[in-house]
């Protein structure tokens, strides 16, 4: 990484990812064994010498390792939260060192199911294990051992990202100061679940996923794969930001046909293709899957309240007011479990229009809570190099 | 049809299906022609002497003619609207004349896609033309005619079948005297034309559709009819009542794996598999589609109001508050516009759990307040018969 900041004011500049390597075997929640693995990440400013001020982004469920910046000069496109990382933006590279990964089962360079698996020297396919959200939060733990981060300042993340961050502080309470829990839940609802289950049927049924070893059949489960994405981009856009961005506007009249006529229709399509040929089938059905699963209340009675109870981070929670598929009676939940405890909680109910993906947007209320709540967190002043 | 009401209570039942044959072409709102059809339909009650207590249902996305009773004494199920149709029931056949059909392009014996086109003695599978609301209504009329009805006391519907009792006042406004408008909308969002999108994709792109020609291949596009129907049953429930309905409660604990291991992947799956068995794709195709379109302001600059000017039915319109398909605020604006052009409308919201199934539930306010409204409609009193 470096702090050329020519692809624009406030970016980190082009960047690279790298790659660390764990050899010794990581063991699931599921009990399956990693006889070893790699983790794909980047990192943005500069640890300082008491290695204080280093933050974690963890991503949801499409995400990547490329939080922001670019990798070239001629990149079309920055990291996913490049709006919300580099210097002089709300989490501030200056101050802070920012590690974005991608997460273990995923599809941009992390050991995932397009991974050879080291014992067949095949694709691991259908036989790469479910990963959870505890097996992520563990393995992100054994990244910050390997850049020798103890303690991490903060842990940031949105949807299922907002989920690894509050599995951190029960997971790790003495690892881990402040948690950023953004546009999360502490479980999916019982109809969050259930577009995850038609998404992942979608998948499952085409006939060209075979049973998830369709990379020995030199085929992709493109269909499915376009279902699940377009019906995953209705969940992220609120009704009404639907309404305000498409309507009921039609690209030509109306042609009595199954042809996308409408401008939406061409919108979800395009969306369904992008991804389909971008993203791994398998991977998906993971990640999905780490997100029903969830359920830090499930081993205390459904008691959100108890399963805090060791929690010692301050929170920073965020919800958006046109969120439908993560509410703020959800985040809500958190702020009631922590304050039980009473711990240390800001909360932020931040009228959006945009639904769930309100929490990738620059809306200057949104980012300037972002901005004052991570501008308080301490961090040594000394710098490293 | 008979008075026979052996299958229990307030049923109207054994009842039969019948069937108009229409030998006159019919132009369709797309220009295509129909060389002839045929629709099935099924009656309760006796058609009074002067010919005016004749209500008609209009069925939605996948309903039927098959409104109330039975079919035989070991019949399972009873019709899809059974608990409102019956003797002293809400709409009550001791006073009624009630006409339930199967509507144009549907896949339960009206002419629709598995229809043979005569023109081609072939099954017309992707060739028949696609049709809409107002085609609905103009076909409906036309069975009006058949049955010698110059005018309906009341034409009822919910959702799609309440876009067609709307329809029916615009189209024509001397021939309905009452319309009840359930759980409907004067057209779709954004959103709910998106989730038709996702559920056509599926059928669409399914390898065994065939350009709507898999008659012709002896195969069926059961996968893709079994995701729309899966999402469909989403939209249909609110999130509270798939959460009182299901929650996240697991089959037989976590076993990290795509099968069915929580209740409501049971219950989705299910729905869909039953579904994919049943129902015809193109006619699924067709039903969305005829949705989508509806948008009697469309031509009046989207002015609703201009779009009613016309209109002389009085109006219950009902919306049930967890209806998130189709919200109240929906609702609302038919009201306005009715009120805007100094319509008599009744308007009830509903408090109702059960989201856009609502409709269909045999709730005591819903039906009381349905009640209330049909009984104070006038009718004459000699009987034909």
């Amino acid at each position: 990484m470096t702090e050329n900041n020519s692809v624009g004011t406030g970016s980190v500049g082009i960047v690279a990812p790298q790659t660390a390597h764990f050899a010794k075997p990581l063991t699931l929640k599921s009990g399956a064994v990693l006889p070893q693995f790699d983790l794909v990440y980047e990192t943005y400013g500069t640890l300082n010498a008491d290695k204080s001020n280093a933050v974690l982004i963890c991503h949801a469920l499409s995400g990547t390792h490329h939080v922001a910046g670019k990798y070239s000069e001629n990149d079309k496109y920055a990291g996913w939260w490049d709006n919300l990382v580099g210097p002089n933006k709300p989490l501030d590279t200056n101050k802070f060192f920012v590690i974005g990964l991608n997460n273990l089962g995923g599809c941009h360079g992390s050991t995932g199911p397009v991974s050879i698996n080291p014992d067949t020297n095949q694709q691991w396919g259908s036989q790469f294990p479910v990963v959870t959200v505890e097996d992520w939060v563990k393995s992100q733990a054994l990244l910050a051992d390997y850049l020798g981060i103890q303690q991490l300042a903060a842990v940031i993340g949105g949807s299922l990202g907002g989920m690894q961050a509050l599995q951190w502080t029960i997971a790790y309470p003495e690892r881990v100061r402040h948690a950023l829990v953004i546009a999360s839940a502490p479980n999916l609802t019982a109809q969050n679940m259930a577009f995850n289950e038609v998404a992942r049927q979608a998948i499952i049924t085409d006939p060209e996923f075979h049973g998830g070893d369709y990379y020995a059949h030199n085929v992709l489960p493109r269909r499915g794969l376009r279902i699940a994405r377009m019906l995953g981009h209705i969940t992220y856009l609120s009704d009404d930001a639907m309404g305000a961005k498409f309507g009921r506007k039609l690209k030509d009249g109306v042609k009595y046909s199954f042809d996308a006529e409408f401008e939406m229709e061409s919108y979800l399509r395009y969306q369904g293709d992008k991804f389909a040929g971008e993203f791994d089938a398998n991977t998906y059905l993971r990640m999905t899957r780490a997100l029903d699963y969830y359920d830090p209340a499930l081993n205390h009675d459904g008691d959100l309240s108890a399963a805090l109870n060791k929690v010692t981070a301050k929170f920073l929670v965020v919800s958006f007011t046109s969120d439908w598929r993560f509410s703020p009676a959800r985040s809500r939940e958190i702020v009631k479990a922590l304050l039980d405890n009473e711990r240390t909680v800001s909360y932020a109910e931040v009228t959006a229009a945009h639904g769930h993906d309100a929490f990738l947007m620059p809306d200057a209320h949104y980012h300037n809570i972002l901005r004052a709540y991570l501008n308080s967190i301490e961090v040594g002043t000394h710098h490293a190099k």
